[in-house]
């Protein structure tokens, strides 16, 4: 393995940790917070840490393969964390590091679980972080790192294993021949649109702080909220716009790029993306009548259940309403609907609705298979035939991802809370949304899990962002081991 | 398709139906109990229904292949079960048909999930067809029938599909080379084993109609009690005797096979056994010290701890306390187990001990792999390399597995009752458990929900015992259009 390649890589990181720390960094400066030197340290801290990786492991060889970019990524997003929650800690705001470090990895990973009661004491400042690490974990920050750093030799081949291993969803494809190309790409169709939201949020009446950070929580597909009642104060407006963009977000980025070069009819084409609005219209509409009732009109409940299905297909988790108060077919849809998670290459997480395709298409195709056994057919999925390696991997990923959610969820069934509060805690961090059903609903937080909980909820979500194997391979010893 | 041939098997199942209500009819006469003529009207209605079918469908060819074999078997079991509903529907003593064949569903499946709020008022004749349905059901109906009746030309390819169908697990071998005397050592060890703890039980003070109908549900792992405190009234040496006998027919009948033909050494190498005897040890070390302070002392902890362990593992569903009471690290133990289930070749339910190795295997080797692209390695499992086609009817049953209980959780939302009560209802049916927690706990029932809902826990029962594949091609439309 090529040790000093990791090490240097996520010394590479580190540094540019540092620099992003500088934008909270001139917030605090603008509103005379007394956060500032906080951030100063944090980035003096980064800098060192990172540029002493980078001297000490410069690489000899910068080739590296898919084991390399696995631990790459592990590493990348433990240390971009750990450093990532100093702020939190050293200003006092949050006075305990295991929940600084909860709140960070919730953070980067978007999910948007918070330990905070009061997210409206917070500093500008922090706020300010807190919805950006969303931004930057959204689309991936070793893709930003990608797309800003200068090519060296050799490190095209490195950046493809890196990607793979970061981005979400069961193929990942380039854009472009260069990966180097297609990271800028992406990130500026993210840059535009996350504008577009903001603007259309400020012109909306919304304060631009408020907005800058909403189209944050929302581009990552977060959903830390600023407000303690989340979305519930503002506008319908606002609301419709959140959600449109909520949606938006968790459509494949690639689609994006498609509509860029003008080839609309293949944008159009993509199964996954009617199927993710096909599940969305028909979990809208189910909702919308479960919940009438409760709300002023049909308006009104199509809004709210428009909002919440957006806000957890997408594994966004902002919320307009304590939807943990609906009947119990509308908290089963929207509990279903934290697995299904959003498309591949968008910024959502769960398990991403072309997975859910492929094992159908897949499933379909082997009992036909078994009752016409001298047949001969593939699974296909946007028009191409599934590899075989790639329906392996996804049945990997489906036993994994189980068996993760059984075990995390044993470990906090230790904590006195119930079944229902367990259970969706560790879904909703696993997945990448927030807030659960019971004592983690939307209009509670994650503060009351003890130390140890939390850290298993921290770990949940890294390892769903992450889609486990990254973790699993840098964790396991046989990788550390010299054969 | 064969449709002759698929009826008239139907028709010759439920002239075996006849002939098995004759020993319930037998109970009724013995006791003198007022249900003696509606044994006989069911008799007679099985008679004349199968007779008919017997006869006017004799078919020309008797060759059939896995597409009958699995029609087959859904429409013997829906007939079954529509037949054997009707001496409870008929004496009055189950006034609602739709109640009648949800127990007599449970029954069969060997769910053990009841409507009957007090089971104690039953007559004893129909005490003692409700226990006996789960030892038919238990080892198969089919592999009875193909056991008893004499065979004709071309029907051991018949039995072969059959079989296929009936038998839970991911790969069904035959023992020996003839599946008729497959089925029939399979039975042979069926009846030792049971008669084994009938007498076990009336040696220990029960009595000898209770140990009998308590030998008939833990045989078939069902779970019907006839106490309305299911096992908690009983002695210690009466828990501990069904506990170790719950655990005995949990395990793969290969190797009971393997033992009467003395091939000790590979009966003992057994990676599913093994596996399974480890989860069981875990899980009830766990619980007895998670519910320790609930009891009396260390030695009355574990037996409760294992009494419940060995009946959700194997699916059997008695209970000697009401575990819904116990903390939520055992609570949630005993839900996962839920879905483990016992071993392949069991009577038992769920998933199946092997299918989790085999997935855990094909994990693990798909994770080196990836890492070594150029490597090749194949997924073993008991001594034996895993088909292809096997890990892909695995790949599907799981994701049908989870999108059943998905559909199930969410149309039994409808009703009201709460996340953990729905959810743990359709797990505990779907895998033929029978009691789930919160108001469906082991010390209440299912006569709550509505009929519709009933309906779907009855098709979830149905889907759980026969692997899903079966029924799903049965309703497909496809099988029934000709091409």
């Amino acid at each position: 393995m090529n040790r000093k390649m990791v090490l240097f890589t996520t010394g590479e990181l580190l540094l540019l940790e540092a620099a992003l720390l500088l934008l909270p960094t001139a917030v605090s400066v603008l509103y005379r917070e007394s956060t500032t030197p906080y951030f100063l340290i944090t980035v003096a801290i980064a800098l060192c840490i990172g540029g002493a990786m980078c001297l000490l492991f410069r690489p000899q060889s910068r080739v590296i393969y898919a084991k390399e970019g696995f631990i790459i990524t592990t590493l990348s997003w433990l240390s971009l964390s750990a450093i990532g929650a100093l702020p939190f800690y050293l200003s006092g705001e949050i006075p305990s590091y295991t929940d600084a470090f909860f709140e960070t990895v919730s953070g980067f990973t978007t999910t948007g679980a918070s330990i905070l009661a009061n997210v409206e004491a917070l500093s500008r400042s922090l706020l300010f972080w807190r919805s950006f690490t969303h931004w930057i974990g959204g689309m991936g920050v070793l893709v930003l790192m990608m797309a800003i750093i200068p090519p060296s030799e050799g490190s095209s081949g490195r950046s493809i294993h890196i990607m793979r291993a970061e981005m979400p969803g069961p193929v990942v494809g380039k854009l472009v021949p260069r990966v180097r190309e297609t990271a800028k790409i992406l990130y500026l169709i993210y840059i535009i649109m996350t504008l577009t939201q903001f603007i259309l949020l400020a012109l909306g009446g919304m304060p631009v702080f408020d907005s800058l950070l909403h189209a944050f929580g929302t581009a990552g597909t977060g959903g830390f909220g600023i407000k303690v009642d989340s979305f519930a104060g503002y506008s319908p407006y606002l609301q419709w716009i959140t959600t449109v963009f909520m949606l938006l977000f968790g459509i494949n980025f690639n689609i994006y790029y498609l509509l860029l070069v003008r080839s609309f009819r293949s944008a159009l084409r993509s199964t996954e993306l009617w199927c993710y609005l096909g599940i969305t219209a028909v979990s809208v509409s189910l909702i919308t009548v479960n919940i009438l009732p409760l709300c002023t009109g049909i308006g009104d409940a199509l809004r709210h259940a428009a909002f919440q299905v957006a806000s957890i297909i997408t594994t966004t988790g902002y919320a307009t309403v304590d939807f943990d108060l609906w009947p119990q077919l509308s908290r089963a849809i929207l509990f279903l609907l934290m697995f299904v998670g959003a498309c591949a290459g968008s910024t959502g997480g769960g398990m991403k609705v072309s997975r859910l395709i492929i094992l159908a298409r897949s499933a379909k195709q082997s009992i036909y298979r078994m009752l016409h056994p001298r047949s001969v057919s593939v699974v296909r999925f946007e028009g191409k035939p599934v590899e075989h390696t790639t329906l392996d991997g996804l049945a990997t990923y489906m036993t994994l991802y189980f068996l993760s959610i059984a075990i995390g969820f044993l470990i906090l069934s230790l904590e006195p809370f119930d079944f229902e509060t367990n259970l969706s805690a560790i879904v909703s961090c696993f997945n990448n949304i927030g807030p659960g059903l019971g004592a983690v609903g939307p209009s509670m937080n994650y503060a009351a899990y003890s130390q140890p909980a939390k850290l298993v909820l921290a770990a949940a979500m890294l390892f769903g962002r992450l889609e486990i194997l990254p973790i699993l391979i840098a964790i396991s010893p046989s990788t550390w081991t010299k054969k």
